[in-house]
């Protein structure tokens, strides 16, 4: 036993916890959501830039607006999740950064100032805050469903009508319910991940 | 308290943890990196398609190639720190496909037989793997120093000579040493990243 997290934690976040396709009526509060952001927002990113914003999708009309954008297989899922979140980067991150990394604000102009380095580190480090996001959910005792088959340009175009924004994922949060399971795929070897020079 | 993860392990892997950059001389051993995979490789991914490569750099010839990559002010930490794992993205993950979504074999030609389409999906799952790899290295009680700042062209070429993987972070791992913390940057407030709709 060679980690320092307790079982019950390593169980709750990843080796128990599954993605869910299914799930109870109980709703997700909004302290619920507050709470797992309040927990992974200290999760680093680069340059401290921050840029996962998230819509939550709780009303009739605002579910309507997302699951027209989802592949045909994620839309009855989704439409029924108790909430959805869709999680995007902010690609105009940097006009933040002065107060974000109060130690370098030179860092926005230095290296922030074309939009494709601008894009490409977001997308990047979005995608570490979604996973943290994720793991976020499960820390709150909920089961997340995350999601990457949807039209994506629509889904910038619907929740983000600026430009400025890209989808990355839409995460289905809940209490699972029934058949809310598949069972667990494979996973690679570490030897087939894990080389040494 | 709306969290059911444990107020320690909420600690350990979030709100007590740091980018460290500088780091005792106690090594890392294989062991330990393990065990952080037999924990972290449960992580989701889309398709479970298990993008992340890591190479762990030991050898003294290892490091040499790897630190005149990286940005001069990410050189000498990585020279010093006890282990450095370099993580990349194999866009070429839809070999392993039918054997890893044993429920879907036939989405590795129906969602991936074009080369922007891997990488697309390679690069967003292999940052969540990324980011999942860095909590695994703090539930093993040890202190993460991940950096995006090197010649990434010059690292693919340098660790991967196939062409068929981009390295997304280099991430130096350790029990932190005398400086290692530099103070918390301040996070983005709850309304400035959550909406509702």
């Amino acid at each position: 036993m060679t980690l320092a997290l307790d079982t019950a934690a390593q169980d709750l976040l990843f080796r128990e916890a599954h993605t869910a396709n299914a799930f109870t009526d109980e709703p997700v509060s909004d302290e619920q959501v507050q709470a797992i952001y309040d927990l992974i927002k200290y999760g680093p990113t680069a340059f401290n830039e921050q840029p996962l914003r998230i819509v939550l999708v709780r009303t009739p009309e605002g579910r309507e607006r997302l699951v027209k954008h989802m592949a045909e297989g994620n839309r009855a899922k989704t439409a029924a999740a108790p909430l959805v979140a869709v999680l995007a980067a902010d690609n105009e991150f940097h006009h933040e950064l002065p107060r974000l990394l109060p130690s370098f604000p030179q860092a926005k102009d230095l290296f922030f100032s074309e939009r494709p380095v601008r894009e490409a580190s977001a997308q990047l480090n979005g995608a570490l805050q979604a996973a943290y996001f994720i793991i976020g959910v499960r820390a709150a005792g909920l089961a997340a469903g995350p999601m990457t088959g949807f039209d994506a340009e629509g889904l910038n175009k619907e929740f983000f009508g600026d430009g400025e924004h890209s989808v990355l994922a839409v995460v289905n949060i809940g209490k699972p319910g029934d058949g809310a399971f598949y069972p667990r795929s494979p996973r690679l070897e570490y030897d087939e991940v894990v080389t040494t020079v």
